[in-house]
């Protein structure tokens, strides 16, 4: 079948082995897969992440030497049944799934491994227990926006929020948009959200942001106070004294570069709660001493349970969470690379997906 | 009246101006008054120290070039009451308080005050309102450890500890013995206490740690999987998948030097919770991924509230909490300064107490 392929990381098209469905799992075709941010780092530095994630206990076996064919926002089509499947979804249905396969040694990503190829190909394996149906004649593409869009519901259900917290979303890409768009869902806010991409900005508006601010312009802490949170230590202990705690400043990091962190760690307000969904790959400075002095409080999350991954779904399907405003751009498998590279620069795309039958 | 006095990084024993209470404060002989880690920082770095507490928001007004009289952990006799004042305790009552004084622009730390001398000195003012007097005979030097006690019940408090919860306490100094005897008295555990020191060690365990490690003889994170806790990602997927979760870890930071939290980051279990405890002062380094792998939580403490500070008194005054073992050196002002070198020897003190009148 057809596939774009990270081979000594760069993308080639080329020709790979038709996948074949073992036990308990189906054969589906790619009708659309989005780029994430991930794949972008990936393509240059999969070896680095593979490392990292096994530091943290990860038992893929992916050999990054290896093709691999990323792409794990997928929507696809059953095809055909592999041996021990119950086929409860029948050939001709449109599914999202997890991007997660049950290998001997533990799970693999679809995407991210060498033995099962994600959605930058004609075709797929996948779990049969893990697909969901795409109700409502969901779009592709949309459908496809399951999976990114269940990061924000995870990051959401993580920070424990409540009506009493005022969110700043800092970083307006994929991540920090399906957080808003989970925020706005459950009625929380008021949200601020903040990118230096005009075009980025003005999706977190439509997604329901209702404060956006360039960090070029004005500090994205600058709003803390007239949206009464105690924005200093000393404003906190007078708020505590007089019995007026204010509203939790619940602060959700979605841009991943080195220093973000230190940033918020200087700018966030006391007690502040942090949750941090933007993915730093590079090791990063921070002062404990400020952490400690404002007591703040750091949430690391990352992916989304079954559960969130289904919610997701609906919230799409059901027209609560447009994300039609995400999507900016699509292309056929000759179009990824030229996508990736498209991607690098935040002012002319949001999201691309890949429609590999196009 | 005779005190110790920071000057020029150095401990001198002085000869001072005598406090006088202002409106609401009282008058008070020091009794006792426990050396804290912070103190032997103070000593050299307390420029920076402030410097940090500022960049935090602190409103601290304190010049670090005029002297300073260190000592936050004391228990007091009243002498006199200043203007304003109810009365309600009279002179001869012995007290401890929290170590903090309402001043114009915001609260001034007593014993980290250009204002408000500590208690390695004759007498000092303190806050009426904040006076509690000391219960059921409890005798001075246990009545200070009401302080540094009050910082583990803070850290436990806002650990969210529970039931189903194993904590590893790592760092036996006052705070890591702290947390210990907060767990202890709350009925949770099994605690696991590490630390370099067999002195520590012992302590630690009369305190009531359930397991003690030398962190030069095995790792503080080998005994999670015998204690029920998935201790890597492979281990917490199977754990969900046959609907048996397993116990949650809980660390407790109270080392606070470079360098221990990315050793927590590396070793930890995946969601464990990480309460910060330990004040590492200088800039750390972090990998930011291990912590989302992980889906790592961090909660930087500091303090206590005036609850917690009561309850940190009850505790010692009633017998649930026995700071006896902690008690290890007593020295007068005179002393003082050998003091601080000796606990610059984690086997040789642990907490050191001053009585000025010795």
């Amino acid at each position: 079948m057809r596939a774009v392929v990270r081979r000594q990381k760069q993308l080639v098209s080329d020709e790979i082995a038709e996948p074949v469905p073992a036990a308990g799992q189906v054969l589906v075709r790619t009708l659309a897969c989005g780029i994430c941010g991930s794949d972008l780092h990936a393509l240059h530095h999969f070896e680095h992440m593979l490392d990292l994630g096994r530091r943290a206990g990860s038992a893929s076996k992916t050999d990054p030497a290896r093709d691999i064919v990323f792409g794990h926002e997928f929507c696809a089509e059953i095809l055909d049944h592999g041996p021990g499947t119950s086929t409860r979804l029948k050939a001709g249905t449109r599914v999202v799934s997890m991007p997660i396969m049950l290998a001997e040694a533990g799970f693999e990503t679809v995407g991210y491994s060498d033995r099962y190829p994600g959605g930058f190909a004609e075709r797929m394996v996948l779990m049969e227990p893990m697909l969901l149906e795409v109700p409502n004649g969901l779009a592709d593409d949309q459908a496809a926006m399951t999976e990114p869009f269940a990061v924000g519901e995870h990051a959401v259900a993580q920070s424990g929020i409540d009506a009493q917290s005022v969110a700043l979303v800092l970083g307006c890409g994929p991540v920090g948009l399906a957080v808003i768009a989970a925020l706005k869902v459950r009625g929380f806010g008021p949200v601020i959200a903040a990118d230096f991409s005009p075009a980025r900005r003005r999706v977190a508006e439509i997604m329901g942001a209702d404060i956006v601010i360039d960090p070029k312009a004005a500090s994205p802490h600058g709003k803390w106070r007239e949206l009464d949170v105690p924005a200093t230590l000393a404003e906190q202990s007078i708020a505590r004294m007089t019995g007026r705690q204010g509203r939790r400043p619940v602060v959700f990091e979605c841009v991943g570069v080195p220093g973000m962190l230190q940033r918020v760690i200087e700018e966030a307000p006391p007690c502040a709660r942090i949750v941090v969904a933007g993915v730093c790959m590079e090791t990063d400075r921070i002062e404990p001493f400020l952490c400690i002095s404002k007591q703040l409080d750091f949430r690391f999350v990352l992916g989304y349970t079954p559960e969130e991954f289904a919610a997701s779904l609906r919230h799409i399907a059901e027209g609560r969470i447009d994300v039609r405003p995400v999507l900016t751009g699509a292309v056929g498998l000759d179009g990824v690379a030229g996508a990736f590279a498209a991607l690098a620069n935040p002012d002319e795309e949001v999201k691309v997906v890949v429609v590999p039958g196009r």
